[in-house]
């Protein structure tokens, strides 16, 4: 039994709580146990200069923790004048990977903006920060489809994240908690689409390396973990989770 | 009746969720009507170097808003790579105002940092900030005197804040949400102590001005809004109220 | 008798030298005792973006010391890549304030640029900036009257400033010079027009607070010293002070 | 044939010209085909802060362009006031890899500085300069070894870096030229040991997917790559390559 | 006769105020015709980290105009939050200039601050720069001096400089003033000391060329200018001028 | 003898490597001794906002150079978030030296970047970078004339920069290395046309100072230095060198 009592291939509890905030046009506080994050999707009627009239929208993500969001405070950004290198990395892999399930041609052009802000961390905010950003995509999008603003249904499955590792307790194990991704020597992002295709796979071995065999087992786990997840994202959207099943069908 | 159904004099509803984060040695939700601010308050064991040597301690503030706090996205102060003039002039005026209420003599040398994150705005956010921050430093501060890292309590008296204004519609109101802010003539924003005492008295005339007698209708309407916000504080804090107010009275 | 010889209810010795620079359209170096302050108002034959195509002009501020205008040098905001939070409060004051009194539907879409640069400080600098910048002001725009850039005054009442506080030594006291700033327990900015109307209200206990009767003994000291800079400011404008009287009775 | 006449299996040109520059302890100009880098490593007598008083070393690396390394000229990110995202993600990623294979611990007090910097772009760019920067941090550290400053042997094992990759024309390939990523469906770029140990792992689907079973070729064809890289390492080495297979055999 | 009436080998009127600002050690308001800079000495009782433990001082300098010094209005570097590259140019001249004649090793471990802030431009303002800077710095150093703080005179020899140049409607002149200097087609700043020798000579051909023959009556040109400005510099320092002779016959 | 076994009036090994990196339109590694520093020019086909409509070109330069160009490293521009003040005004003097000898006016509405980066640091960076970017220069004007885009042939004569200085080992001498600079009394750059015009001449007396007689002898070591760079540019050259002699001939 790991730290917080689950089995290896345990997600931690997942809550997803929809329509949080009253301005933006969509938006989820997602919980993966302690780790919580409202994720936001805000639709702008233009597109960035380089996009310019290509007929084709855009998406982009922006990431933040509040100072004290973990166990010690962290100086904000905007006091420091200026984003680190993990929030850039984070913010390029939040938007990219949401761009491989966004169809930008039916978007229009429009920028759909997507803000992760941390209000917790208890281990993996970017993966929650993905699987929730996913909630606020689709209700944002449903949104300016009933408006008529957006044509047609442009996403085309399911996405969603979830972290593996391999600790010195357990060995591999699914969805880490700050301990567990602490003490860590492999470390893995995995991001999949509904269809089990990968979307982007990032391994580091902290101070420590991994044989193929490991990342045969690790993989398994995320799998798994990625089928629960968007199980718990079609519950969350409801009926607007039956126009990207549609979608899905079509192709 | 207001826009919202209120009396001129009526506070929006009020509410403090305490402990509301699970890092921060203090921590409040407050909600004034749609705006809701993440107070914190955290402990430092040291002070900035300008203060080092003194035997006391500090107490500093910052203050953000999500970009879609708002109605329409704003650009995050962190990717502009600055802080703005309107959270600077925020962020000191927080900080000025609880170092009123607060003996730094008692703390030792460390610092107490108040964040203020702003996840829904609809007006009123710097007051709301500071009426939360008091109940957030309250919970910081009893949490230290109990492990006896503060020798005696160093709260000196309540602090609430609350803004009023002159409205086109309604004349002289208290507590304005955005709608009635915007179209404001004059917007002031007090802060007091229990003891009906200014702190801190900001009166501006939007492109308008005011006579003397409309400034003594306001600071009428705002004593008595301080009167209920401080009482709800007293609910929130509970038995911490306690030592509030017996420092007081030895006073 | 307070420490420079003066009455609780005495400004200090003002003077005004209007045409102080060459090239500006309006110019004064204001002295309030030996605070002194060149200030200069630049017209600029458009508008910032946010303003274009409303047929209606702008007014802005920027503010900023000699680096030994002090008593210890101070460091260049220039040096330090960013401007204070503390210039930032003055700059956005000083521009507010003149927006009340300046009618900018008759100025065309043409920018208003207010420099106050304080060349020797000893107190007071925010408010002596704006008592000379509606000098600078008004100048530069009776310039532009005569040559037709400008079809109709503008200017529509006086505008002054000036400091009010309670120091321990003498209670409320009108004008602070450095020392006395730096006692005082409560320091108040007052901006009112000629016709005693608020334009703006700023007080602060400096670590005290100050009660409801006090408040109106520093008001009642602050309409007093107004009085006298609007008739410092009639003289230094000469023939042109009958404009702004004109358009006052007009209305 | 590829578009350069290469086999899918095939690396391009390797050329490892060492103690390419005077200055630093350790330097080599690596050429992968037209990709070519310059890396060095300097060896600082002190650590960072957050690292003092362990009596271990660091390691750290920082990457960047000529403006014109690529075929158009890109702005200078000191001109730009900035470093941006895409750089610090390298700078991370090459630190990182390194750090798995050097014995902080033997290093003492000391940090190394890795610089890679870009002359000529053809794709490739940040894994050049993983290979790369591994022969350079290997003859600085023979040196440090020899002058008797780094007391006992640190290097643990090879460590080299390739890109493998999806495109349209060929499918899965090694070692992507520039043409071949700009078209590329799928780019992993994989960092492994003499071992074949996983350091990192990094697969993104640029606007598409991958399964499990392309992964799987991509793994095979990188670890073919690697083992060519690791062999011009030794070359290029020379009785350098014996103390790091000594260091192997003797754990 | 010039386009304001000089030969082509006459100055402007030069005139220079001592003790303009109350504050600083040394003062002087330096008039070269319209050009006018103040400029300030302040000392400082440590020096900057690079000059530590070696028991002598440091002199640095810093140059700014007013925004409106300009016919048009220039925006703030603090604006910019940079200083620009012309700006530094000037202030390491300065500095540099003045090392040339100071005895740092007289100091003590004190930093003397120059500050020139340009109040009104035409031409020539950081050749006026360096003439003030020598006068306030050389009334701080003897103030310092009086009051023991620094044991032995540290001043070599006279500074000043003048500015040279090639137009085309007089050929080689004197002290160019604004239109004069953006007419010019050679720009040449000549800085000297008492005895005729050469501190620093910087000629730029402005999109065209000298030669050689030019150069030398240009020279001839800016050793008269010298001369005289070093006869103003003594009267405007009185007594503290014996102080700099003595030091020179001494040598 | 000099430390490098010169004459006093001798060079370094000058080395031009024409074309030596594949993406610029003109690019060259130029090597003074140990002194190596990569020129290239880059040709965009648009000017910046200040020049639009004009019908005329522009020239601008950026000077950098790799961390471990030098014996210490040194720390990156973009690392810090701004240029030095040393690198401004070596960019400034490279783009300023090579606009006298272009005619802007035959360019049309085109920039050319020219980028020095220094790979290697022995004294003299900032001349070499001059000597070597007009070659790179040459042979990006030769492409667009060759292809038509430049229509008229627009570089009116050579120009090359070379150091002269006085040491207190040999006096007065030619191109002096990183040692001799360090011991350097007087410091001089000299930029010279085909023509023996100056077009930049800067001295400084390094804490010392120089007399007439000295500068004279500098200027004749220097124009016999600036002899042989233009004869080692016009071998480098080749055939483009007649173009730039019939335009001096047909002047």
């Amino acid at each position: 039994m790991r730290s917080d009592g689950r089995q290896v291939n345990e997600l931690r509890a997942v809550q997803l709580d929809t329509d949080y905030l009253k301005h933006p046009e969509g938006s989820v506080l997602i919980s993966m146990g302690d780790t919580k994050v409202i994720c936001t999707a805000s639709i702008e009627e233009r597109v960035p200069p380089f996009m310019r009239g290509q007929g084709k929208g855009w998406i982009t993500a922006e990431y933040s923790m509040l100072p004290r969001a973990t166990e010690q405070r962290t100086i904000r950004e905007s006091s420091k004048g200026k984003v680190t290198g993990r929030t850039m990395e984070i913010q390029r892999l939040i938007g990219r990977s949401l761009r491989t399930i966004l169809d930008l041609d039916q978007l229009g052009e429009r920028t759909i903006w997507i803000d992760c802000d941390v209000i917790q961390a208890d281990g993996g905010t970017r993966t929650a920060s993905i699987t929730g950003a996913f909630v606020a995509l689709s209700i944002a999008v449903n949104k300016a489809v009933e408006r008529g603003l957006i044509k047609s249904w442009p996403i085309k499955d399911y996405l969603a994240a979830v972290s593996v590792g391999v600790v010195p307790t357990h060995g591999e194990v699914l969805d880490l908690c700050y301990v567990e991704d602490a003490a860590a020597e492999v470390d893995m992002n995995v991001i999949m689409t509904g269809a089990h295709q990968f979307v982007e796979l990032q391994g580091t071995g902290e101070e420590a390396t991994f044989s193929r065999e490991q990342l045969n087992q690790l993989l398994d786990l995320a799998e798994h973990g990625i089928d629960e997840l968007i199980s718990h994202q079609k519950t969350a959207l409801g009926e607007i989770s039956e126009k990207i099943d549609t979608y899905k069908k079509d192709e």
